[in-house]
């Protein structure tokens, strides 16, 4: 295997005490190993310094809430927003997705229209989906190019003055095809619409800024960023924020409560009923320094070359069929002639490879791909050249037995 | 102080870390610190066997929705629920309740009637208000009795054939009363109205079987319960639960995912939408081994006697006036006249002890109690008579101060 001249071995592997000697992980577009500042910051959270937040007059508890109010913080500046009230704490992107399609899409008319694109995760479909049930709107879908990736000139052309949004994968969590998030944004606002983009494989791979993007809402999972499950974030802009409705009711959202009348909190309180999950903003917190620590363009580069080795690899064996771009962001999905996914899933988990076999909750795309399911190997940034040769040495084992 | 007879203390202060010697913490009812057993739960998971679930076709995702099932299954024998595909996981109690109002709560017509009461959380008001300004139903509100219970004899004769749901709190928050469930779900019955239980103050400390209590949905909050925070669990009777119609979109909760037609998975899963907070769930199976190794009744005398001391001592000091009944369930909510309850918490925390004072989340019993807040103090099961007496120090601190 020839080794890309920019391959940067990131060697992070010791930080991630879950992933044990010799064992190829290549399953981080599902969910990304935890690494140990992560752990560290939530064993401290409940084995030290916990308490609720927002409503304890006791020091312990106005500490928790500045500690949730900085994660906040620390959210914003990742995504370069212009402030931490732009950040709604959320369990994940399709928390996010839903909030949005349920609080800002009550806002819609009968007729209006929602441009997705063939590619999305069903996260960003079946939202939209209820919604049109709901509320009588209509769902447009955009192609791909031959590459797979999010065909933008058709978009434009599909484009209405009807569209009041186009919801997109920044990266898809398929193909690793990187949206040209600011072009779809100017495509967008030229016929009056928003942009939202999932950011779920975007933000563990590729520097974001949304005042750079132009875009109107970004959402992301905290568990694909290093961080802890049941956190995520949506950022708005804050004018789209403050007209929204309030979606879920209880604790923490309101002004005042009576049986007749109840007022609203501004965001983002507005939008976090109850109890937060504060852990698992700490938990981000320390995901999110652990990640620019590093460097998201160091990130970018290091799967960028891991890719490109795999998938010169997988090009050399015959009954390999490679979906997606060559530059794709750390997410490589294949399919071997004749074999199963699960299948080649099963036989890679025997050689201590973790791969995703499925349709990767994007039924749609393997409708157009015109396969029930594909392999999908994603990298992160334990991973290295090693875990690439592992792969191969799978799938020609695969290819053996099912030759 | 006189020492109530069947006070068992449960000297557990040490399965505690984040409890420092001499911290007298009584804000359990906002959130209860975590023992040991949940902290290595936590960091085995994220630490040792972390994977996504349902996805996976690798065998440590096989393993780890095998535990994400088993947290599921633990929960469902906690309230001796017929199967755990009745449980449905949540965020918290407010998530849950806003699933049941927005869900099922579509199924309502205009001119129906939900029943609630004087002393319920906001997060069991809102939900109901957003449901009422959306769908037309009707809101009514049963009144307390003398001693700060809900008043099931005036409720009876408030309910009508109109009402579709009485939706409660098992256990106030503020005030502690515990509710006869029971008989709450028989007068409920009777006019063919389900029952809802806000179960976050009373699964800490009552044993809760929904068989018994005969209700329709049962909620709360792990974070209360010694777990985690960010997860809480919705049962519901499996026949309610296959006619609600989905509620989040999302990966998890799909059958089929066309553009023209989507289709659902049965309950649990199609309340699940998206990568649910995975190690949450593990966490809340510790917490709840932890708390039934311990024995729930165990638990009851144990705060009983702790409430008994407080209250006996409480009602001893002239300035101090008392809410709620007698028998409360390990809250015991205060004032103490011409003293503003948050300068009671700020005083009390130099003193090392951590009440909470405010509207706990209950401005309308606040506007029937006739104050702005009251100062509460809770106990758990690291609690002994040792914080009893430091609140009582404390408090006659204030009543110096501000004599």
């Amino acid at each position: 295997m020839t080794i890309v001249a920019d391959a940067r071995p990131l060697d992070l592997v010791a930080d991630f005490p879950a992933i044990p000697e010799g064992w190829a992980y290549l399953d981080t577009a599902a969910t990304a190993q935890k690494p140990k500042p992560v752990l560290d910051a939530i064993a401290a959270a409940y084995g030290e310094t916990y308490a609720t937040v927002h409503r304890g007059v006791y020091q312990r508890s106005a500490d928790m809430t500045l500690a949730y109010e900085a994660a906040r913080r620390r959210v914003a500046r990742f995504l370069n927003a212009g402030s931490a009230d732009e950040i709604v704490f959320v369990r994940g992107a399709t928390e996010a997705i839903n909030l949005v399609a349920q609080s800002w899409g009550s806002l819609l008319k009968p007729g209006d229209r929602i441009m997705l694109s063939r590619l999305e995760h069903h996260s960003n479909i079946v939202p939209w989906q209820l919604l049109r049930d709901r509320a009588g709107i209509e769902i447009d879908v955009a192609p791909l190019t031959e590459d797979g990736r999010i065909d933008l000139d058709r978009m434009a052309e599909m484009l209405t003055p009807r569209h009041r949004l186009v919801a997109l994968a920044h990266v898809s969590n398929v193909l690793g095809s990187i949206l040209d998030a600011r072009r779809a944004a100017t495509i967008a606002h030229g016929v009056g619409a928003k942009l939202l983009l999932d950011g779920c494989q975007a933000v563990p791979r590729l520097k974001v800024d949304v005042a750079a993007l132009d875009c109107d809402f970004y959402v992301f999972s905290g568990h694909k960023l290093y961080g802890p499950t049941g956190i995520g974030a949506l950022w708005a802009r804050p004018e789209i924020l403050d007209a929204m409705p309030p979606w879920q009711g209880g604790g923490a959202m309101i002004d005042r409560v009576t049986f007749e009348r109840t007022t609203y909190a501004p965001p983002p309180a507005r939008f976090e009923a109850g109890t937060p999950h504060i852990v698992g903003s700490l938990g981000l917190h320390a995901a999110i320094d652990y990640v620019e620590a590093i460097g998201l363009d160091a990130i970018h580069t290091h799967e960028a070359a891991l890719v490109g080795m795999a998938r010169e690899a997988l090009a050399s064996i015959n009954s390999v069929k490679l979906f997606g771009p060559e530059d794709s962001a750390g997410i490589v999905s294949f399919a071997i002639e004749g074999v199963h996914p699960h299948d080649i899933g099963t036989i890679l988990d025997e050689e201590r490879v973790a791969i995703r076999a499925g349709h990767h909750c994007a039924q749609p795309l393997m409708d157009h791909l015109g396969v029930p399911a594909t392999a999908r190997a994603s990298f992160g940034v334990y991973n290295g050249e090693q875990d690439v040769a592992a792969l191969i040495r799978g799938i020609e084992r695969v290819t053996r037995i099912f030759a």
